[in-house]
């Protein structure tokens, strides 16, 4: 392109990001050249801090800004129930939901051997250190239903087993609203085998 | 959301782009997280530095990083014959199809009323200071096709009567592929109207 190299460097930057293709990156950085310079100049701020302002909670990885994140710190979250997720997105989900009132776990990893993702890759030492000091008699293991998800929820089951702790799944069914005409074959039997009775 | 203060302001920012919804805002910002620190960091630097880089060219409008742009400075562009455009972004379009090796003249602006843009509003003056020094003999007007656009188009063409200058206005029709059946009556219109003896 025949512009000068900030906007295409900005383009070329922006179409890294996933979803985004070269023209809409070129759009978007001609769309930041437009707006008062106030806006660009904090976007980049905040883009630039990001690293060095969010860190991982030191007890269950969420990200946060101190050294513990807000649930953590929340003296109204149960101590004793644990729910493991694979990102700080899905816990947000389920934050979203409101339905979980205990702690959490992020692994940030899940079991992928092909991917050389390994036991070892997992914060699972830290899992087993909360164990004792929080009292934690119940895991919630919400990992994906996906086959990493899966195998890492049989793994941490495994790895538990043996410390008197209660562990569960979620389930596995028809999403709200699912058609049984267009469900795929894995999550219809997974609903079948784990109908409960009325 | 419940995380930290960052990737929440980073979200609220990011979907203030056109085309980018919250749930992508968040997307993005926690792709951006869980990148490199490095590419957070030169996003940051550039978007952060965009307007004090990019300029208008003191001779045309077109963006650039110095006094002139590449255009301007290019002494193989022909100094004689001036396309007129709207935007920067239809300069680059007209670029990539590398039939124009004259050079540009960018409004930033187009006539509407409505919106408060009068003539006074656009770049005028400086196009008229143009004529003399570079031996300009001919202008292309290729603002968009639109009431706007058109509007600005006539009254340029206005401004620039009598003073023996060639005005041109790019043509209007069907676009290349375009099926009879679904065009639009005023593009169709035009396009039987503009017809060429073969």
């Amino acid at each position: 392109m025949a512009g000068p190299d900030a906007l295409q460097e900005l383009g070329g930057l922006l179409a890294r990001l996933p979803g985004i293709g070269e023209r809409t990156a070129q759009r978007l950085a001609f769309h930041m050249l437009g707006q008062p310079p106030g806006y660009a100049a904090e976007l980049g701020r905040v883009i630039a801090q990001l690293h060095a302002r969010v860190q991982r909670c030191g007890r269950c990885g969420n990200f946060c800004e101190g050294p513990l994140c807000r649930i953590c710190e929340d003296p109204r979250r149960e101590a004793g129930v644990l729910c493991i997720v694979a990102r700080v997105q899905d816990l947000m989900a389920l934050e979203r939901v409101g339905a979980f009132r205990g702690r959490y776990h992020v692994l940030h990893k899940l079991l992928a051997p092909l991917e050389g993702v390994g036991p070892m890759d997992l914060p699972l030492d830290a899992l087993l250190q909360r164990i004792e000091p929080e009292g934690v008699r119940e895991l919630i293991i919400a990992t994906p239903l996906s086959v990493e998800g899966e195998a890492t929820a049989l793994y941490i089951t495994e790895v538990v087993r043996s410390r008197g702790i209660a562990v569960s799944r979620i389930a596995s069914g028809m999403p709200h609203g699912g058609e049984l005409e267009y469900a795929d074959p894995i999550t219809l039997g997974r609903a079948f085998d784990g109908r409960r009775a009325l």
